[in-house]
C-alpha cells in the first residue's frame, strides 16, 4: 500500500517522462496541479490532445504548421533568394524574433548522428536539394547548432548542394553577448579569437 | 502573423502556468511533446483530467485520496498515540519513505502567513484539536517546513494544543546528510551547532 494515491501516481509518471523533468519535479507538478483550478487542468489538457491533432508538416520547408503551406512559405513577400537550414521547428521561432531573416526555411528534423544510427536520408536532406538547385535561392544559411553533430550536419548538406552554384553560409560563432571572457569556455573563446573582427 | 502556430502557443501558455517552468521550457516541452507518440500525450491528458475527479480530502487527516477515509487512516495496524502535522499532502510521502514513522497524519494545507492573509482559519488547524484532545494520542510532532512561515505555524499549533497534555515535538536541525560543512549556509550550521549531540 503505498502512501501516493494512484491518480497522483499515474500523473506522476506521465509527466516524468517529459524531459527535464525528474521524478521529484513531476512529484511537485503534480500535486501543484491538486490545488490548480479544473478550468486551468482542463485548458491544458485540451491544448496537449489539440496539439498534433490541429499540425502538421508543412510540405514545403517541413515546420509544424496549421497549414500546408504554412504561414512563412505562404508569405510572398519574404526573400526567396535566401534559404535558412535549421534542425528543429523550434529552431525558427527565435530567428524569427532577432527580425534579421526575412527569406524562407528548411528543416531537417534532427542531425546526423551514425552512433544512433540516423543517416542523411533520415532527416529532410534529399528534399533540399530541389529547393536550391535551378531556383531563385542564392544563399543557404546553415543554421544548425554549434555542437558536433550539427557541425557534421552543416558540412554534410554544403557538400550535398556545392554544385548547386550558391554561395553556403552558417552562424557567426563567438562570445555571446553580456558574457564574461574571464568564464568563457576554451572552445567559445578560441573561436571567439579565430573570427576576430575589424574594429 | 506569429512563427509559432497557434496550437503550440496555446500549449506553451497552457504549460508556462506550472511552477518552474518558464516560458522557454515551455517552448521545449511543446515541441517535444509535438514529436511524442499519440499514446503518451493522451495518457498525459487523461491522468491530469482524472486527477482531480478521483480524488477528494480524506474527512480526518485532511489528505488527498481515493478513499474517505484515506489508505492511511484507514489502516489501524498504525500507532494511534502519535500525530505527525504536515503542511501539504506532498509531504506524507516523503515521510513514510523514511520507514521511521508508523503513526497518523494532520494536513494542515498551507502555513500562515499573514501578509498573504492567511490565518489559522485558512488552514486545518482548527480540526486538529478534536483530534489531540481527549482521545488516543500522546505526542504530536510538527513537520512543518523549516522556513520562517513554517517556523511560525509550528509555533502557533504547539500552543493550540499546549492545553491538551500531549507531547509537542519537532524535525532535528543540523547539517544534512551527504553536505560538506564547507558550504553550509550560517543559518544550518548554527542550528547544527546548537543542537549538537552525545556522541
Amino acid at each position: 500500500m503505498s502512501a501516493t494515491a494512484e491518480p497522483i501516481a499515474r500523473l506522476v509518471l506521465a509527466l516524468s517522462k517529459l524531459p527535464g523533468i525528474g521524478p521529484k519535479s513531476a512529484q511537485r507538478l503534480a500535486y501543484h496541479l491538486l490545488m490548480t483550478p479544473d478550468a486551468d487542468i482542463e485548458e491544458l489538457a485540451d491544448s496537449l490532445l489539440s496539439l498534433k491533432r490541429s499540425l502538421a508538416l508543412c510540405s514545403r520547408c517541413f515546420n509544424v504548421a496549421e497549414s500546408d503551406p504554412c504561414n512563412i512559405c505562404a508569405d510572398d513577400r519574404r526573400d526567396a533568394s535566401i534559404l535558412c537550414v535549421v534542425e528543429r521547428p523550434a529552431d525558427i521561432p527565435p530567428v524569427e524574433r532577432t527580425g534579421r531573416f526575412r527569406g524562407y526555411y528548411h528543416v531537417l528534423h534532427g542531425c546526423l548522428n551514425p552512433a544512433r544510427g540516423i543517416g542523411p536520408d533520415d532527416l529532410r536532406i534529399p528534399q533540399l536539394l530541389p529547393r536550391v538547385r535551378g531556383t531563385e535561392v542564392r544563399e543557404v544559411i546553415l543554421a544548425t547548432n554549434p555542437t558536433v553533430e550539427g557541425e557534421a550536419t552543416a558540412m554534410y548538406v554544403r557538400q550535398v548542394i556545392s554544385a548547386c552554384g550558391v554561395r553556403v553560409t552558417r552562424l557567426a560563432r563567438g562570445l555571446p553577448f553580456g558574457s564574461d571572457i574571464e568564464y568563457a569556455d576554451d572552445i567559445t573563446l578560441g573561436q571567439a579569437i579565430e573570427s576576430r573582427q575589424g574594429f
